[in-house]
């Protein structure tokens, strides 16, 4: 479903040498933009400039996770050329191309809707989401690993939300032999944490709970260590916060305590690129293929 | 029952901390030889050079996980000078004292031999050894997430071995989604990595499972990944070798092809030497105890 299709990658990361490979070998047509620096080039992609010429003849436009900033810039780590996507750029896509990013700003969106074309965020989708969770868990489990000098096993671990990234690393920590509490708000997460024979705590009790704390996991995106919550903590606590920037921790009073509290976001870009990036290129042919069939079903 | 007692520690590692910190606790008398540059001395130890003097007196002598080299020299991280156990230190120590190391080279059990002194390797022990492979598993862990970009959920790890370590570490991986193969010799061995759930082959015919290995960790301190071996790998495999010294693997030949192959013994002490020194800290105590029962039986 792919064959014959007009692939436009701009811009990315690692991850995005995983979707460019599939797209190959799926018989897509590939343009590359911002890959000039690429260690290895792919045989079977062209590479090409940023001009709205080459975006008039392309089905697909494929963006980094991040999309774009709010003046249109777009990131890759594969070249030093700036790129700024413009309204040109956007107008020169033929009526039923579609757009994938990670996630996009508001200027991404509102240049796809003026021009009626279809964007797709990747990272807003529960799927995705989940997957994407198993490298963030490794990620944090390494982090954690690395910045202590205990073990995990057996140390008093407190998760902080029970989404979709608070499940799957409650479960990992559960099963490596740590001792886990998770604070949740909702009642049916108390349920399956204490189903799954973890201990469960209300989030706005985390006070209480921060003493016997040896690391502490947050995924919930708000503020909820607070400077009264850490002055609770124990010193040597070490806090691995998941949540996307700004995160979910009072950094200014963690740093004045002595408390290692360390942000860190976008882990499976760091920890997996490969399987962060099969992960998208997944869901990149599902979603073509769902696509397609609704195109068929609106003529 | 370490009250009253002096206790002599001489070199270590962070591990050792633990240990000198449970005996103060326990009431003992501790003197410690190659600790002056200790960044938070301990109230409640007395710095000493190392002399037959303050051994006369001793009733434990610490040495440190690896014990002394072949001539005698002991290591410690907390001191620049020379550490050299000779014949006149260990005839000062007087008839019941006992001494502790990891494990002893001829050159320790010789000396301890000849003036009758009764010498505990801790290492030797089965429980040590178990409790022990809880923090081994974890840094191979961690190590297999920073060298890899791929998840270890979801890819084939071969565990060579399902002895102490072999265990912890094959129960581990397969509890974070790892598609574990364990290699073994023993029939018992096989019966048992297939009631966990994992596959298990015979070690003798590893060349066959090289293939579809994405990691590969040994715990069998023999040569079992030679040269015959490695070249039915792949050449992105990653082979993690937690085998003591020399290890399991033909590294010239890893290194030819192109294999990331890393040597990672004594992993305890490196990313968890807080649980390691308290696991030392513990049997220690628990040996003192039995050791003090079986001479109040032996008048």
């Amino acid at each position: 479903m792919l064959a014959g299709k007009h692939a436009v990658f701009l811009g990315g990361d690692a991850r995005q040498l995983e979707v460019i490979k599939s797209f190959i070998e799926a018989g897509a047509k590939v343009s590359l933009i911002g890959y000039d620096n690429l260690q290895s080039p792919f045989s079977g992609a062209s590479q090409r400039d940023l001009s709205p010429k080459v975006l008039e003849s392309a089905d697909i436009l494929v963006l980094p996770i991040v999309g774009t900033d709010d003046e249109g810039n777009v990131q890759s780590v594969f070249t030093s050329k700036q790129l700024t996507i413009t309204e040109e750029h956007i107008a020169a896509l033929p009526e039923k191309a579609v757009v994938f990013a990670g996630m996009a700003r508001p200027y991404l969106r509102d240049l796809c809707g003026r021009h009626q074309v279809r964007l797709f965020e990747l990272l807003e989708r529960d799927d995705v989401a989940i997957y994407n969770s198993i490298p963030t868990t490794e990620g944090a489990l390494m982090m954690a690993i690395q910045h202590t000098d205990f073990t995990i096993h057996g140390s008093v671990c407190l998760v902080l939300g029970l989404g979709r990234c608070g499940m799957s690393l409650a479960r990992t920590l559960h099963a490596i032999g740590a001792k886990v509490r998770v604070g949740v708000r909702q009642s049916a997460h108390k349920a399956r944490a204490t189903e799954m024979g973890m201990e469960a705590f209300d989030l706005a009790e985390l006070g209480e709970h921060m003493r016997e704390a040896d690391i502490v996991f947050n995924t919930v995106p708000a503020l909820v260590l607070t400077a009264q919550v850490l002055s609770r903590a124990r010193h040597d606590v070490v806090i691995i916060d998941l949540a996307s920037k700004p995160g979910g921790v009072d950094y200014a009073f963690a740093e004045k305590r002595g408390i290692k509290a360390i942000l860190a976001p976008s882990l499976p870009g760091i920890v997996a690129p490969k399987t962060a990036g099969r992960i998208l290129a997944r869901t990149i042919m599902e979603l073509m293929e769902e696509n397609s069939r609704e195109e068929g079903l609106t003529p």
